[in-house]
């Protein structure tokens, strides 16, 4: 049986380098805060809890955050002292005894494998009271080393300045992470002093006092890319990059074909069915769910939408949240649509606005067809029957009802429903004044000559 | 004289890890499927007849490769047996004998430069009975290794398993691609045996009984990326990358302007003239020339469409198949072009659609202008003057005729023919209600707390 | 007190690879012809004076870079007569001695930076007469190798093929760039002979001549890529792509968030502020500036435009010159602004067509509204009072006034002006014909029939 687990992650960090108003664990990642992806991946492991470690001015944090709970570290005294202000937290949530997981806000890369490696190396017999993470970059200088005995037990971490020059040539490196028992954790924090150039209290420490009493600390290792932490905006965006590429591997290991992966903005919640096509140049907001065989041209923007099976998307379509496309159904150039359900084989498929609509299965919206869904006021529904036909450049009032198989002319502005199969039209009565053309330029160039 | 060549592609392959319902070599590759990248190839070298080799269901490769002929594999024997497949097709092409030449249909990214050095090889004296394809990849793991004599003869192909130290050390690899005397290549096809762990019947058994036959094969080499095949959705994508930065590289070579080379898509038969100049993000679908001088700014989708020099097209526009935009034409954000030709300095630049339409030169097409060419049953024409003027958010009804020099008023619906030189409107009186906003709004409030 | 400066930039090469009808040195990048990139990298310098040398047919070149004064080259006879050519306009400009900087019209990647490293080499005691540029790149073959004494002082250049096997192992290249003491680089200039291959007067034969007169020459090193030349258009893109790295890298240092770097295309004048989120497919051109916290969402093209804080722009956005968007306005998909002022949290939100206007703060300017600004002769405007809603489908015929709070009819072609408070329609009455569309499609099919 797995005991407890309690998950803290660190994210009281100032962030200056970000030179930002915005704490520097909720600048997102593949659409969702750095710290979201850190819990997330946390969450695989199903503890008992999970901590949020935050500075005194972290309240932005503390509500992005909820319903974890959070602890304030008072001052930036290291991540000892970090760990620390989540005792009061984490120890109830250990009840008799359990594991603690130390995790860092700003490094959304660790995967949630790389998790259950570390848990599952925690758990074999002889169970090493901690383990740490370690990782082998293509050169170390500059990193904190690991160093083994025989047994491939942690003895110490040496920063690169103290390291003797064969403590330099030791390539695997310190990755932050920790997961140990968490009543000796907890212990052993007290023992740790801030005898150190800046004066803080240092979690490393904790290998030192843990051999003095005979603890056992093991090592697991991960890619470099997993310990990666965010410090700046450039670094922002080589950890999206990262993701990134996860994400579209894993939809080309899936079956969809993305022609050119490299232009593809994906979500952390993106899931596109096999057979899917996506063109360059597509960009999924959160929550865009994708059916079988659908193909997404280029330039469209999707978020908060379902497509279904064969649908076709774009190219330069807006999806907006609350839209549903149905199967088959095509959604075309400079087209938006928000809150409302397209149904099978209906079409929009050029420069329409569509909101807060119900169009049913083949109905047909003509160019430059608007919904008036908005009075300045409220907003109202617009609703299109089966196999309606929608006239190009046609406004619909909302409320307004459009019958099953109803016809609207071009050019028309509806305010009233239109029962089934009848026929409407708003149009003004066209005249036309012979040679009209030639006396309009003449007044014209007069005019622009006088001003 | 050169013999008769017969080209053999194969393309039976399941493709199970494409995870997709077309066959793999259907998908497609700069804007055409990879089976006819391969057949488009060997037809540089004018070959008496070329066979696709399909599997029991490929019927829809038969289909798109059409009016090349198949060949049925039966099983999936190994790639010995597909060529015994085509061979009753081939054997008459081959005539009193001549070539074969052996391709893959998931190897899009062969030139036919290197098919034309591969026949060149099997012509010099003494000619070698069969050239065989090899590269010399950064690192040759996992690759058969192609041994050859003193005379650089072909004397094995030992797969990595079965090789020695020494032949590991060899970094010929073998590419697959083979071309060969015909009756002595179906000949020895009969000897091949399947003493093997999967019992098929591989084409690299050949080598063995050749020598044994005294027979001679020369080797020609090419760059590792040309033998590439595809066997997944991230294959797939990499062959794309590489068909793609030949196609840009060839752009640039000709004096094109590519400011983000990277962002711009192209299809295999895109021609772009010099002095185009193409921004950022533009996506090339297949069938589009565009001439001297012409700008194709951001975010622009072509498709089967003719741009003429020095015409500006975008950003965001989309011209679909059939469209000629004239000399100095302007086509701007949010237009769409379809099945329309728009004459000599003519301007269609905002949020439009002109479909089924002939646009005479100098017409100026305003904002929000859309031609209403379906009616739900059928398609009709819009014609438009030279020199027209067309008022911003102005429907077409089509059929219909705009004469030359004539303007139509903003906001019109048209239904009738405008002669040349006449002013037409169909336009609503404006009426207005003084504080009339400032009632509605007091309406609206109240309505809205009484829901 | 530091000597007088002049700075020559070499601008008369034919550039033949580019293939191109536009003179080499008016290629842009980064929006910006590259003479000019080398005229504002020596602007740091603040020299007495700039001279630019161009070709018999440099005439377009002397456009462009006016006020800054050309020199014309009759003959393409090397870098040497090149300079000779500027020294009519250069001797002038130095008075009673100064220093003369040589810089390539092709080299638009040369940065201020290194400049004044170059600058501050010539006015170290003991001062060398000439100071040359070098790179050290990661393999030199092909490029002449700068060879220097103990003391670092270059002692000569030797070209690759004239080369001793030790001296190519030298790894520091010449780059070209040169500042030096005018009156000696002139008198030198006169003793250069063109007894070589080409018959042509090289700037490399100055270093020989220096050291016969016992001058000193002393070199300064860059990064191999500030000293890239382009003759060609892939190496237009290269040239490209480095300065797009330099801009983006710039942003984010200054707290600008690019969720992908890589796909945003800057200008070289564009300004962003701290914490602008940029998201993917994102164009600038000329002329932007974006104020704290604005979003500028996918698929945006901005030129000319200034964007105030907090204010979301796109997706699918057209910003064009003369644009103001004041403080949390939005403009939204497929909408274009022009010369248009958006007072603060004012909406344009779909595809909408907003030219030669001012709109007020708090307006709402509804889907698919058109400004009908240009009559086919002169452009018009549109004036849009605080907190007006503009139905949607409005065509608004300038020159036109909208009063404040004043509400239009969605669907309305509006041609005079509007009170404050006022609601204004045009707008046709709708009919309705029950079975109307049953009767159309019967006819329609009829007809379709008969054709």
């Amino acid at each position: 049986m797995s005991t407890a687990l309690v998950v803290v992650v660190l994210a009281a960090g100032k962030g200056t380098r970000m030179r930002s108003s915005l704490p520097k664990v909720l600048h997102a990642v593949a659409g969702r805060p750095m710290v979201q992806h850190v819990l997330e991946a946390a969450a695989a492991l199903e503890p008992a809890g999970s901590v949020v470690v935050i500075g005194p001015e972290g309240e932005a944090i503390a509500e992005a955050v909820r319903p974890y709970p959070v602890a304030v570290q008072r001052e930036q005294l290291g991540t000892a002292d970090a760990l620390k202000a989540a005792r009061d937290q984490a120890l109830p949530l250990l009840g008799d005894g359990g594991d603690v997981l130390v995790l860092y806000g700003d490094g959304p890369l660790i995967t949630p494998e790389t998790l259950q490696r570390m848990r599952a190396a925690r758990q074999q017999a002889p169970a090493p009271d901690f383990v740490w993470l370690g990782f082998r970059p293509p050169d170390p200088t500059g990193y904190g080393r690991m160093l083994l005995d025989e047994e491939q037990r942690l003895t110490a971490i040496v920063e690169e300045k103290d390291a003797s020059e064969e403590e330099r040539r030791v390539d695997l490196c310190w990755g932050g992470l920790l997961l140990g028992d968490g009543p000796a954790l907890f212990r052993l924090l007290e023992q740790i002093d801030n005898n150190n150039a800046k004066g803080e209290y240092y979690l490393t420490s904790l290998v030192a006092l843990a051999a003095d009493e005979g603890l056992r600390a093991g090592v697991v290792e991960c890619d470099a890319e997993e310990v990666r932490g965010v410090n700046s905006r450039a670094e922002l965006a080589e950890a999206e990059a990262i993701l990134q590429r996860r994400l579209r591997r894993r939809a080309m290991d899936a079956g969809v074909t993305l022609i050119a992966p490299e232009t593809v903005q994906f979500c952390w919640d993106t899931e596109l069915a096999p057979d899917v096509v996506v063109e360059p140049h597509v960009v999924f907001g959160p929550g865009v769910r994708v059916g079988v065989g659908a193909q997404i041209l280029g330039f469209s923007h999707l978020e908060g939408a379902l497509v279904e099976a064969g649908a076709r998307i774009g190219p330069f379509a807006r999806l907006r949240p609350g839209t549903r496309i149905g199967p088959e159904a095509r959604v075309g150039n400079f087209v938006e649509i928000k809150a409302t359900s397209l149904g099978a084989k209906a079409k929009a498929n050029h420069l329409s606005y569509v909101g807060d609509a119900e169009v049913g299965a083949g109905a047909n919206i003509g160019a430059g067809t608007i919904t008036c869904n908005y009075d300045g006021v409220s907003k109202h529904r617009t609703v299109i029957g089966e196999g309606a036909f929608i006239g190009s450049n046609t406004a619909l009032v909302a409320p307004v009802t459009i019958g099953p198989g109803a016809v609207i002319g071009a050019g028309s502005t509806l305010v009233e429903a239109v029962p089934e199969q009848a026929l409407a039209l708003a149009r003004a009565p066209q005249t036309t004044k012979p040679e009209g053309a030639t006396r309009l330029r003449e007044r014209q160039k007069k005019q622009r000559t006088e001003e």
